[in-house]
């Protein structure tokens, strides 16, 4: 069977069983009442872990202001992946016109301004800004929950444009950050294989954009700077990352001039959790009803 | 005290206390452990509502299709509040020039083109597709979930950019979406009374465009299609709408070719809840420390 083929087929199922509802567009669907108990559960497990570290939760919504998103260096690496918002600001005649061109199924887009907002494209974007400056001598540790957009149109149910991010995030100095990788990884893998997935490490790198981004995924893979945590949904011969363990060095401690207390450049690390590739993940492992999962995953998740 | 004024009191006095937290525009915050426990209650307490009706529950991610955005005829209403996706299609050489109009502080975006996709401007709106077609007798009823985004900054901070709206929805024959809607709004103000607000309920209209949209807005007041339940948070004498009950006749039944099962159009209603806005008001009317509410408000929210 073809990837395409497993896609398809596991698409199908979603989709028959209710838990996944198409929305017109590959990669968009609406999600059950199941499916939400599922993501609540495993927010919670994450959010619990992220509170034992001392960590300040905050939940963003799924825009971010267009200035902290041009600091962040994502329209070097993925400008095929941002979304950036686009509004009216016409008048009434302005306004005519646009309702003319809708009707003549012509080009009504043209005619908007950027917003000061885009699509949030990694969840832990939002918190840099604030970290601006100097950091207490411990660093600074977040939860961080959000929706992302990625514009990946694709009939593989884990390959949503819009989808929740769930990151446990350290800005300090390298060792800590390190650590907060490592120790993260080892805590995600384990948290998902109690939930009965099987669980893989794998050194991974991010779809950097164009020829300088082969460079780009080269360099990453190497230093390992990017761990990925993998599980067979499609396809045993090709697991889906469902969580990934990232080490940034300096990436956002330049742009957004953040300082250790002594005086260095702030590295970072974040432990991210795609909440709806875990989600499927489980219908997968576990079957499509949610009343016939194992008693131990139901209550670890609160469904 | 001006609007003003209390508007940016109440904002200071949220940020302080680091329930919501800047964004770096206006209207655009992050949110606090205690918020989205607060947050969390109310989705509960109005799913459980339309669980108990018999409604099929569905939460969406905050981005519709194009082609249901342009059916609801929100254009053609609200322009100044819609948000457009505009996504990069280009090869390495115009990715190049984006980074050369981005380090040289010009406009990136015009080299974009439209996605698929759009903001969410109503939870609603993504239902009504899976309605097309001929309904059973009984009519068909939801509780959706969504982000919606509408394009106003405002120092307010019951009126951000990017919200959570939850929505009963009832799709059928007239009367009982009439009656949907009027057992909604009665059933809202009573679940919103004993969470400790001084509800009232009064009649309505939506924000139409331009000078055309005085006349829409005139005659959705004299045919009381909408009904909002407002409740001080800022002003007392200009209370914030925090929930309404719409009936939208054939609104949406005609271009979604919605029928009932004796061959008529379809008429709707929903029953909005603004999430972030209850939320507020509960902070506003119980004090910003959640641990100190009233022992019955943190148990009907689970909070």
């Amino acid at each position: 069977m073809t990837d395409d083929q497993s896609f398809e087929e596991f698409q199908r199922r979603l989709l028959d069983a209710g838990i996944l509802v198409g929305a017109g567009v590959d990669g968009l669907y609406g999600r059950s009442r199941d499916f939400e108990a599922v993501v609540t559960g495993v927010i919670n497990l994450v959010d619990d872990w992220g509170h034992g570290l001392g960590a300040t939760r905050l939940d963003f919504p799924p825009v971010v202001w267009r200035g902290t998103f041009e600091r962040t260096n994502y329209l070097e690496s993925f400008p095929n992946l941002i979304g950036s918002i686009h509004v009216f600001t016409g008048d009434d005649r302005d306004h005519a016109e646009l309702l003319r061109r809708l009707d003549g199924n012509k080009d009504w887009p043209e005619l908007l301004t950027p917003a000061d907002v885009v699509m949030s494209s990694a969840a832990c974007h939002s918190l840099y800004p604030l970290c601006t400056g100097t950091l207490p001598a411990e660093g600074r540790r977040f939860t961080v929950l959000g929706y992302c957009f990625r514009h990946e149109p694709s009939i593989d149910p884990a390959r949503m444009q819009s989808f929740r991010m769930q990151e446990v995030v350290y800005v300090g100095d390298p060792a800590a950050a390190l650590a907060h990788r490592d120790d993260g990884l080892e805590y995600g893998l384990t948290m998902l294989e109690r939930l009965g997935l099987d669980m893989e490490a794998v050194a991974a790198n991010d779809p950097f954009f164009g020829r300088a981004g082969t460079v780009l995924a080269a360099g990453q893979l190497q230093q390992e700077l990017k761990m990925e945590g993998v599980t067979p949904i499609c396809s045993v011969e090709r697991p889906t990352a469902i969580m990934s363990a990232n080490y940034h060095q300096d990436h956002f401690g330049v742009p957004f001039a953040i300082e250790t207390a002594d005086g260095k450049v702030a590295h970072s690390a974040c432990v991210a959790f795609g909440i709806e590739r875990i989600t499927l993940a489980l219908f997968h492992r576990h079957g499509l009803d949610l009343g016939a999962w194992p008693a131990h995953v139901r209550e670890a998740l609160g469904a």
